[in-house]
């Protein structure tokens, strides 16, 4: 039998369902479901993302019998709707969309009005009586059309748009009448055939394949690439295409269009959320031309109609358990559901949302886990504007997107990416922003849109980024070209002027203004409670100071994974007793410099030790290459030579001697306790000082001393030899005994090949995949930045690897270091310390592969917590679905 | 039972054999098969490695029963010579040696005459009649016993001995008589007072357990552990201890001792090959303190003594079927063999003695080239002196080990490893060298020393080196402290100034003298020859040019493993193109840039093609970092500026922008390719229009393009692609099809990982060593010399991983790389290009991981054929054993 690419729903009944996205789409999906479900949708059909792939494989052909099957059900739908495509007397007209299996805001989206020319247009006047929408939807046609399908810019009919506007003398395009909107869409032909040198498509079937070819294609534009890149969407999925009898709400003042949620997306309240506009259609709402009208004043305007809305509206969410993002038409007072999907939400709204589901039995806790996912934390997790905080508002707009940021006025994308690459904060400033802005927004700590609603695209996009967003702020007039914006009270903002944006209010701050932690108590404790109870990977913080330590602490770290104690060489004047131990020619003078720098190390960890009390804290010892502790610039070398009493060619001579040529392959980690062993001494004592005083005070602390760069278990059997011999010497001069442990940084591929030998000497292992990642793809962190981005455009790589970790190279090494090390001890403790600790993909991989904990920076321990209990559940899902087969 | 740790010989038997060498060591061994063999060996025991060894176990304690058992067996040796250890009547004397299962000329070797004291000398004059005798014997104890057992200096005692000559006006030691030895023993026995605050000990029982734990403690000084680091024998092997009744060639003028070959062991030839001394022990011949006598003339002098050790000599030879290095002493006209082992040999000599020894029936063919050991062919195939070359011959000395070597003068040991550390060519002359120079001998081209014989340590120590060595220079003075040597006919050379060496000749020549490099013919062909028979493996060369790869052909090369590309880069002005390329902003500039270098890479393979006619070739596409082909310096920087018509500014921020941290890791190898297609293009191009050209004039080409630094299979996939694309192209323009693979270096340690995903594009894997070596330990090669010596120094690390390959850990990345490449492809062609194909270790390795071949620098192809054949053959003697067990 033939494959089926095309699947009808109408008049009560559908062929497809709401658990068939994959083929569907997600909303085809769903317009299946809500046909299933006696909900009023528009009749229509979709081409399956099958067909789309296949179209792809048969380089851009269609798949065989996918037309034939379009035809059919073409007719179907003509049969349904009592009316005829392209008939000059009562044209059928339909919309055509795209739908993945997810929503991918930066794709093709929509074709409105399709099947409209120069002779339907008359059958549509003369079966609505209604010239002026006849010419409305006809002029929306071509400038839709004109767009997404014949490659042309929006802006150049918006142009005549609001010349005629400005002509007529009036604001809105509501407020065109019929021969202004007739003249318009002559107009609008002449500039398709002035660009295109051909005239607009007439013929209602060359339209619709146009239409549908453009979708298949939006597939593989740039904007889609962009966005499957940034939510890790496989680019063999394809999408599906919705084709939908017509249903207008620019048919007059009972007519209009609106989009909804079921719950509060910015807030997570139980309230219905949305935006409405009178005598339009849907893309009026989305663009954010006119500011549509709150949803509750429906109720007023059209009792009946908002009471249809909320029965149907309330029914969706309890169906899919699951908060609606829907969008409807009103067609002369009769209510059209368009779409629904799963809602979009802040991190504050999601975890709100899917506590209340809870408590109102909706759902089970491991589906409020699942529900919020772990990165969305991050949102949650940054800092919000210090109330203390002096601050001066210069502008108002809409709470689009929670959450605070600081950073310097940018006015493009572009500028914005650049930004980033330099490491500059930066606030992107548009007057409204647009899929191809997206890259910009992702690279910019907050956007400011002047205009636009709450579900405008800088709204949807930023909470989807969960990224702090201001959008619709009228209080001010942006100069993209200029490189300004300009308020009502008259104050100018330029390019690198600082700003803070408060997310949650909506405000605009001048200059930097203090951001503080917000308090992780309330829905967000008991979520992270319910995800405690199903983790079994452990979530340690990487903290090198006290305060960070407690930070940790509270975040809910169950310990420090990782201490670099060469933090505390830095700071200070410290730095200087290091730089005498560097330039000591001998033992004694290196050890009288180090002598100098055991009470403060001693101090530091003590501080660690008491903030973790009762928890394990690893401590790594020194790890960076000596030549990072010296000067580099000429003015600094001599200002030290200076200081140290030292010649300047001697010093100059000791910085040449230490120069590498492959700083990360070369003289560091153990490599400098191997070669001078009363560093590492030094270390060891400090910290065994500091957790004997605190023992003596009846204290339980766990230090576990991490020797780093091992590459051969004869390196860490000295190094061990040495810690454990002062560790003995301090405890029994101190008289009390301390718990610890020595284990070592699996960082060098070496040491997972041998791990299994390793493990002899290693209490714990501790993945340093930021190094192993380095070494075991042959790639500097530090240089990667000239290829990696094409890596990763030309479809080598799918992730950076620095990010989420490669699980097939990178992550192979790291589960032959477990499998072997656990082979010669098998109470080995595993877990992982570099970036990707924190990162939640990554975590799952480390709870699959059996490590025992992972450790991230303090404010991502919270993400991990969460991507640990998804890691759990995602895997009983996965059983249950494997059972179901 | 216990352990049994002392074996007796003596009286026509023994309780060991030849083959206990691992219990007995080499030395004790070969005393008790001696005398089993009823050759006139005097009587002894030995204490067992295993004694040793446990000595150290229980920290510097002998194994329980070891002591009862010596005292027995000397009790039994006592009975065997009828004299009492100790008797003030009628003393048994003993020497005592150290012996490990090979020689160790760095540890302590011999004490002799041990036993005596103030009473037993008295003994000894009454027996012998020979006061003079006496105290010679009591002296040179002192001497020895001084120096090995109690840390003394032996200049402490030299200094006496040389300052009694100058009194009595003599010239030698055996002109000294009775009294004047007295009175040096009576100063000896002053000196040992005054330097060790104690009498010299007079128990012959102390004397005795004194001797056997400084044996013991001999495995462990610095000294040996170099030795054995050099020569890669384990530590925990231990040494025995030999006891022997001492005979006396110091008794008169009919008593002698002397050393001497089976065969000659510089030039191989089979006649008998040695120096004696009458009246002198074994050191004063080894020592070169007197010249020696040639053995011939001993036929003369003692015809009966010769005729009896000529039968003996012959008679091990063929026992043995090797020849043996042997060492003898006269007593009184009687004939005692001391020591016979396998006689070190020249390089040269080892292959003559070999493919000897196959025409006489001796050994076999398998046997002969087992015998020669591949690293010495490194000898034979560096270059000599230039026959056509006019030098100026200063001096001449003996031609203790041959060759050539050129360098600059260096007088100590230090100064020479100083020189090897700046990569400079050193020669290290000395008066004599002793086991403290090794580390400078290892360090330098090639030695001349002023004194000792042939079988001086000097000329023994450099011929086991492989390194060239004039010894016994009489013609020159050495005065070390003023850093020059001075020549009899008045030329004086300085620290720092070159000469040159020919080992073959004895030559001191001054001056840089040109070298050439040796027929490889004769008996090393006929020994390459069976080797070839014998391995599996297949030996490739790496060359970047026709010339080398002529030379690689000569010497058996059987195809090209690496042809380096960048290398024609950088040649000539050919560079300029490169810059051009590297500064052009755009693809167009950079295309025009390539579209100049492709006749010349493409000339450049012809070259290599056609050389190589037949056989395979792997060409690399560009490897290195394009910052390499810029320049650093300012003035050059300038120049370049001025040359391109480039604003200096722009050249600058070009070289900035190239900079890499680690470059290492960085934008090189295909990532090059991948962000430059062009280049990979353009080389394609000049590689199979190269081929074509070949082709078209009927000649078989077989080019197979080497894709570097591959860590995901993507990125290998794209460049295939593009060279497969390129390939066609250019066949179908010429009309003619050539053979062609495209496959990857496997270097990267992700790339041994993911092996299997690799290999469905590769269709051959060469193991980039050098580079796997740096990214799996993590050690930058450029770098890793401030640490690594400490680290081979510590034990931590056995070998220089960049020299011999680390089996545990790179040789693992490397084993699992070809299983998974096999498991996807089968007939997967794997071979390795990294410095460890020219490895003998190295390539055993490679042998027994299941590469298909080896590839190396030209001038060691020849040693990796015989390491190639080794690996073969001592596979099947492990077969063997194992098969007997």
């Amino acid at each position: 039998m033939a494959k089926k690419y095309v699947y009808f729903f109408g008049d009560g009944s559908a062929e497809g369902d709401a658990r068939m996205k994959d083929l569907l789409g997600g909303k085809g999906a769903n317009l299946h479901e809500m046909t299933n479900l006696r909900i009023p949708v528009p009749g229509g059909f979709t081409i399956t993302t099958e067909a789309c792939v296949e179209y792809y494989k048969r380089d851009r052909q269609y798949p065989e019998g996918m037309w034939e099957e379009v035809e059919e059900n073409l007719a179907k739908l003509e049969r349904a709707m009592g009316a005829r495509f392209g008939d000059p007397k009562d044209p059928l007209l339909v919309s055509v969309r795209s739908g993945a299996r997810v929503s991918m805001p930066g794709m093709m989206d929509t074709v409105l009005n399709l099947g409209l020319n120069d002779v339907t247009i008359q059958g549509l006047i003369q079966k609505s009586g209604n010239e002026r929408f006849a010419y409305d939807s006809y002029r929306r046609f071509i400038t839709m059309f004109s767009d997404v399908v014949l490659g042309l810019e929006r802006l150049d009919f918006e142009e005549l748009l609001e010349a005629k506007k400005r002509e007529q003398g009036v604001k809105l395009d509501t407020e065109l009448d019929a021969s202004a909107l007739k003249e318009l869409v002559a107009q609008y032909k002449a500039r398709v055939r002035e660009k295109l040198g051909r005239e607009f498509p007439q013929d209602p079937k060359e339209q619709f394949r146009l239409a549908i070819n453009a979708v298949f294609e939006s597939w593989d534009n740039p904007r889609a690439i962009t966005y499957r890149k940034l939510h890790n969407i496989p680019g063999e999925w394809g999408t599906a295409v919705n084709v939908q009898a017509m249903v207008f709400g620019n048919l007059g003042e009972s007519s209009g269009t609106g989009v909804a949620f079921t719950r509060d997306p910015a807030a997570g309240e139980k309230r219905f959320f949305g935006e409405y506009l009178m005598n339009a259609q849907g893309e009026d709402v989305v663009a954010g031309t006119r500011t549509p009208q709150a949803i509750e004043t429906l109720k007023e305007a059209m009792p009946a109609v908002y009471e249809e809305l909320e029965e149907i509206y309330k029914g969706l969410e309890a169906h899919y358990r699951d908060m609606q993002d829907i969008e409807f038409t009103i067609q002369d007072g009769r209510l059209f559901m368009l779409q629904t999907r799963t809602g979009k939400r802040t991190a504050f709204a999601a975890v709100k949302i899917a506590v209340d589901m809870v408590r109102e039995g909706l759902i089970d806790e491991k589906t409020a886990v699942l529900r919020v996912e772990p990165h969305q934390l991050d949102h949650l997790l940054h800092p919000m504007i210090d109330p203390k905080a002096k601050v001066k508002v210069i502008a108002k707009g809409l709470p689009a997107s929670p959450g605070a940021a600081v950073g310097k006025v940018v006015f493009s994308a572009e500028e914005a990416e650049a930004g980033l690459a330099k490491a500059e904060k930066v606030i992107l400033v548009r007057t409204e922003t647009s899929p191809e802005d997206i890259g910009g927004m992702h690279a910019a700590k907050g956007i400011l849109t002047a205009r636009g609603g709450m579900t405008s695209h800088a709204a949807v996009v930023a909470r989807g980024m969960g990224k702090c967003c201001v959008a619709g702020c009228g209080d001010i007039t942006v100069f993209e070209g200029d490189g300004r914006f300009v308020t009502t009270k008259g104050i100018t903002v330029k390019r690198g002027d600082f700003i803070t944006l408060n997310g949650s209010s909506g405000e605009v701050i001048l200059g930097q203004v203090a951001l503080v932690q917000p308090e992780l108590s309330g829905d967000f404790a008991t979520l992270m409670g319910w995800a405690d109870q199903f983790r079994r990977l452990g979530v340690r913080a990487n903290a090198d100071t006290p305060k960070d330590a407690r930070v940790a602490r509270d975040f809910g770290a169950e310990g420090i994974g990782l201490c670099r104690t060469e933090h505390m060489f830095f700071e200070g004047d410290r730095v200087d007793a290091v730089r005498e131990m560097i330039l000591a020619a001998e033992l004694e003078g290196r050890k009288r410099a180090l002598a100098k720098l055991l009470p403060m190390q001693k101090a530091d960890f003590k501080g660690i030790l008491e903030a973790m009390e009762g928890l394990p804290v690893i401590i790594r010892t020194l790890d960076p290459p000596l030549h990072e502790f010296l000067p580099q610039k000429e003015e600094e070398v001599q200002d030290l030579a200076r200081k140290m009493g030292v010649p300047e060619e001697k010093l100059r001579a000791k910085i040449a001697a230490l120069h590498e040529f492959n700083p990360m392959l070369g003289h560091r980690g153990c490599r400098l306790g191997v070669t001078y062993p009363e560093i590492t001494e030094m270390q060891a004592r400090a910290i065994f000082e500091a957790a004997c005083e605190l023992a003596r005070e009846g204290k339980r602390v766990i230090p576990e001393v991490m020797i780093p760069l091992v590459g051969h278990v004869r390196e860490l059997a000295l190094q061990k030899e040495l810690v454990v011999k002062v560790a003995e010497e301090v405890m029994r001069e101190y008289g009390v005994r301390v718990e610890y442990m020595v284990g070592t940084m699996i960082e060098v591929p070496r040491a997972s090949i041998t791990a299994d030998e390793i493990a002899t000497e290693a209490e714990f292992f501790s993945f340093g995949t930021n190094d192993l990642t380095q070494m075991g793809f042959g790639l500097s962190r530090d240089d990667a930045g000239k290829f990696l981005p094409a890596y990763i455009e030309k479809g080598i790589l799918e992730d950076d690897p620095f990010i989420t970790i490669d699980r097939g190279g990178v992550g192979e090494l790291v589960r032959i270091g477990i499998e072997k090390g656990r082979s010669t001890r098998p109470d080995l403790e595993v877990g992982i310390c570099g970036e990707h600790g924190g990162d939640p993909r990554s975590v799952e991989f480390c709870h699959q592969v059996g490590m025992d904990y992972v450790s991230c920076s303090p404010y991502r321990v919270p993400i991990a917590r969460l991507a640990a209990a998804h890691a759990v559940l995602k895997e009983q899902v996965k059983i249950v679905e494997m059972g179901e087969k």
